[in-house]
């Protein structure tokens, strides 16, 4: 798939406010989470559950145009973006990406 | 070396203490680094200094007979013990100990 100038934009756009929505919520719920810490067990899971969380944000957040329908199609489907800031991709990009969601909300049900 | 029953319990009693002590000096620096956290970038670094403080605490408080005198070593040299809680030990060990100690000290001079 190509992508034009104006879509590059788009994604550009729609790709680090999603990124950014999520690095701010992870913030927020480190804060709580130590915030809790009463024994040494919660100190470990913290720490497990920030490298599992840094690995998993490093491996969904990749972009590269090769791979940015499958980006949006999951960001779509975890509702970390709306279908209002993909809009101006063209229509084969958003079915690719409306059906990657799909396919992700069904094989989670 | 060859540790006696009472000495044993001692080592014991010392090596919990200040793994105790070193755990909870940690979750208290945990929740004021998570308190302090403003960007992404500080997330990352409580990440990686929590992984970096696991990997170091494992290492350190390894109870094997055989690594017991450089265990308590280095945790007289970081006043993480203090001479008090180890009376009981065998002068030899206590001198291979306060060396151990010394060395560090001089090393990191």
């Amino acid at each position: 798939m190509t992508w034009s100038r104006s879509e590059k934009t788009i994604a550009r756009q729609a790709f680090d406010a999603a990124l950014k929505r999520e690095l701010h919520e992870l913030m927020q719920e480190a804060k709580e989470i130590a915030g809790q810490i009463k024994q040494p067990s919660d100190l470990w899971d913290l720490q497990e559950y920030l490298t599992q969380r840094r690995k998993e944000i490093d491996h969904k957040y990749n972009y590269r145009y090769s791979h940015l329908t499958q980006v949006f199609g999951r960001l779509l489907y975890e509702t970390r973006v709306s279908e209002d800031e993909l809009r101006g991709f063209s229509e084969d990009k958003l079915k690719t990406i409306r059906s990657l969601a799909k396919f992700l909300a069904e094989d989670a049900a």
